[in-house]
């Protein structure tokens, strides 16, 4: 006899919704890129987390009958794009069916004038601003993740591109979404100039409060004349100084990235090959690989105190600061120049456009060969913190201080702001003693060093994330970070997500007698739960 | 006996919040600068909507003790900044109780690395800029009611500034909010880089869903050089046409306005004298009369059309363009010549720096003396829509058509952006065929010309308003505008005002079973409701 949900489900195929329920395709959408979850994996708990069924909506009203049909038989929906997210955001239970949206892709409108193009959320990235690219326009949105992401997984998860000193972040690019809400009802919000605005509502919202179908996105005319700079500074502080100095004196770079003198070193020699994943682009050379990796971090430490030390430093070359200028006209030489003064004035060397062009070259050349990592017992990950000005001290030193004992932290900043910036930090560490598989010994000494990294990141006043969203790893904290913001956050699920159908867990920590969260799952960091 | 609302009153007291519900004070609060209602008072209906008291609350404390008592007492609050609204944004009933916030004036802290600045609701808006600029800094928000307005009635009512195309409109200033929710509850909303967020969906909403009490704001470090520039263009089109490629550019100029071709010669002869009211910025020089204006407007059609041959265009010397960049080094005149390039190659005629300057010199003179008109039996009145640049020849055409045999119609483009512009239409008519007092024929005749004013806007794709806010006037038109939105909206108010206590009636049209509108009265529109 066919079970409840297979009956449930044939009423999917007489709405003429594609969906599967085999195997291989469940594991293959039971997760995105958590480092955790990728882990597991190899430990051999391959199917920790499959959904039921995976869907294939293809058009808006699809999408609505499935919401419709999820609230009827008590089923929850997991939306996905292209699974790059970091942070657990897709995380499916038996009780869940993902729904895949890359069978809406199309361009559904293109305003030359205004401009601005519609486009549906499951279009991929890179060839959506090649697209663009054809017809003299760009979106100016360049997530290393872009071969790996959607439009509707930028506005979901509120992701940042590579040049978001000029373009912004996805939010800066949205003016209107169509999405349905956990209600099963279709919604376009417009970002009108009066009244309350709701669309950045549901940016970021991670697929908890409407499933993201299209959206109408600000273009702008791609450049034609592009300058390039870079500087070595004394100090990590030195060079921050100086993106602060541009960014007050109302300059704005596409792309202002500082690298630590650890980070400008492997820049500068090539020392290990596609270190980071996920990262806002590379390292700007490549280099050797896990071995030397593993040999240096046996001591993370020592490594780390010799590291800070001036004569290290000075040894390395310094920070390295790349600066990318995009534009139409001469204004971009002029902008050259002005930047260049403010860094000399701040001990800035000149480095010449040589790192900044290369960096562009390699802008996409991130590594998921994690394997060979995990396996030498090695772990990497990366944390994408904001702070204001004036605390960024504070979080550069404070999670270097909480994780530097067990993990080797490197750190870039990109992602500079008139009023604070985004740091990045990648940490690598021995999980493992011996070189052996992942296990949960390991698995165990991870969640401890970002509770640890997070928690440093708060206490200093930062934020918990930039732009890999909050997804399920950072859910916890959310708390700590917005206080009782969490009821304004808890009201808006209840007002469009009544049933909590719509992705629980991601988001918003699961809380005792909460209807939103029917299969809540222990969270990866359950014991550091607010109250 | 006291009455039972006296014996409400009284807790107050016990609760050291300061009220007083004589006559002199309910009349003073009984509006805002809503000029229907200004004429409803000249016609004599003085007391048309005086709340029942006025309480000045000092404190967020205070605040909150005011909306649970509100709860209990099923009294409903209006929110009052400095009163300069124009669509009847403040408009109390009976059972209403003003909150001015006005002694709640504070500036909390000052980071002047960020910068930021915290500062409480009911401080005035010039002594807070001219505060931030005895320290080098400024907010970069100048309205022209900046001398009867205060912080939190440009946060609640989302207002824009006349150098708004530097500095954007206040949303992109504010980077935290604290309020009262219509719940009783001090909510802080801070806008953090990641998950949703709450902060725009609370600015513009006219405290319908919340009580700003203090915001952080998102401040500069004041320019120290400007540059000036000013081009004649053949008509408004090529004018805009400029505006346009200035901004698809990536140029940024603080002011860029432009005049029609009678505005523009107003503006040049100095016909009439501060003719304008919250207008963004008068004209730039001042001239005769009421007298003048009314002999012009006995015939507005034949006028408007006389004005509109390319004759009288040339006559008046074309529509003018004033531009002012503000900065700290050279690149403002860098910036002055692309713009001058870009002017001139969309044959435009220099017309130097003069009345650039000329309009920096009056931006706030403006005149709130409307009684000499109307006392002529003439009104006159603004409308600020935007639209994207493809329909903003629909929207300039759409509006001169729809009410151009009434009233006279004057338009100055200001606030420009990449995606489009606003347009800010003065009308003048003559009421009353002869000389003589407003009366209910006047009223329905100016209701009149306004809801057809308003009905061209949208027909035309454009908005109901850029920054005067919603109000009472345009409410019965938001569904209009939004459609299935409404549906988000009410969403949002039943979340943070589910007792109806927060100034009912002003944003959302009362609904016909709305439980949140407990003293709905009759919209000055109410024909023109949205079914």
């Amino acid at each position: 006899m066919p079970s409840p949900l297979k009956l449930a489900l044939a009423e999917l195929s007489e709405a003429k919704i594609a969906w599967r329920s085999d195997d291989a395709d469940r594991v293959a959408y039971a997760r995105d890129l958590f480092p955790r979850h990728h882990m597991a994996v190899r430990a051999g708990n391959v199917a920790a987390h499959p959904p039921s069924a995976v869907a294939w909506p293809t058009s808006t009203e699809q999408v609505a009958t499935l919401v419709r049909w999820a609230i009827q038989h008590g089923v929850t929906l997991v939306p996905f794009g292209a699974g790059s997210g970091v942070c657990g955001g897709v995380l499916p239970t038996a009780s869940s069916v993902v729904v895949d949206l890359k069978r809406m892709a199309a361009v559904r409108s293109l305003d030359v004038d205004r401009p601005t193009v519609t486009v549906e959320a499951g279009h991929m990235g890179l060839p959506f601003e090649e697209w663009l690219n054809h017809r003299g326009l760009s979106l100016g949105h360049f997530p290393s993740s872009i071969l790996c992401s959607t439009v509707g997984g930028w506005v979901a998860a509120r992701s940042a591109g590579q040049a978001s000193g000029l373009y912004g972040k996805i939010e800066d690019m949205v003016v209107a979404l169509e999405c349905v809400t956990g209600r099963g009802d279709v919604a376009r919000l417009v970002h009108r100039p009066n009244g309350p605005s709701l669309v950045p509502a549901f940016i970021g919202s991670e697929g908890t409060l409407a499933i993201v179908t299209a959206a109408k996105l600000r273009l702008h005319r791609a450049p034609t004349v592009r300058g390039f700079a870079s500087w070595s500074f004394p100090s990590v502080r030195a060079g921050w100084e100086a993106m602060r100095e541009m960014f007050q004196r109302g300059l704005r770079p596409a792309v202002l990235r500082l690298y630590d003198p650890f980070d400008a070193m492997l820049a500068r020699s090539g020392r290990v090959r596609r270190r980071r994943r996920r990262d806002g682009g590379g390292s700007p050379t490549p280099g050797r690989g896990p071995a030397a990796l593993r040999a240096l971090l046996k001591r993370p430490k020592l490594l780390g105190e010799l590291l800070e030390s001036q004569a290290a430093s000075a040894a390395f070359g310094g920070s390295l600061l790349v600066c990318i200028f995009d534009g139409h006209d001469e204004r971009v030489f002029h902008d050259v120049a002005r930047a260049t003064a403010i860094a000399t004035s701040g001990r800035g060397k000149p480095e010449g456009e040589a790192p900044a062009r290369k960096w562009l070259l390699h802008r996409y050349s991130v590594s998921y060969r994690q394997a060979p990592l995990l396996a030498q017992g090695l772990f990497v990950d990366t944390m994408e913190v904001a702070a204001t000005w004036s605390k960024l001290g504070a979080l550069y030193e404070g999670v270097r201080r909480a994780i530097g004992s067990r993990a080797f932290v490197m750190a870039h900043l990109s992602h500079a702001y008139p009023d604070g910036c985004c740091i990045y930090f990648s940490f690598a560490g021995v999980a493992k003693p011996g070189a052996g598989a992942w296990d949960e010994a390991c698995e165990a000494r991870y969640d401890e060093i970002w509770r640890d990294a997070l928690g440093a990141a708060l206490a200093a006043g930062g934020t918990l994330a930039h732009h890999h969203g909050i997804g399920r790893s950072k859910a916890p904290r959310l708390g700590d970070e917005i206080g009782e913001g969490m009821k304004l956050q808890r009201a808006l699920k209840r007002a469009f997500d009544p049933h909590g159908v719509l992705n629980p867990g991601a988001l918003l920590p699961p809380i005792a007698p909460d209807p939103f969260t029917p299969d809540a799952f222990p969270s990866p960091f359950a014991g550091s739960v607010s109250p």
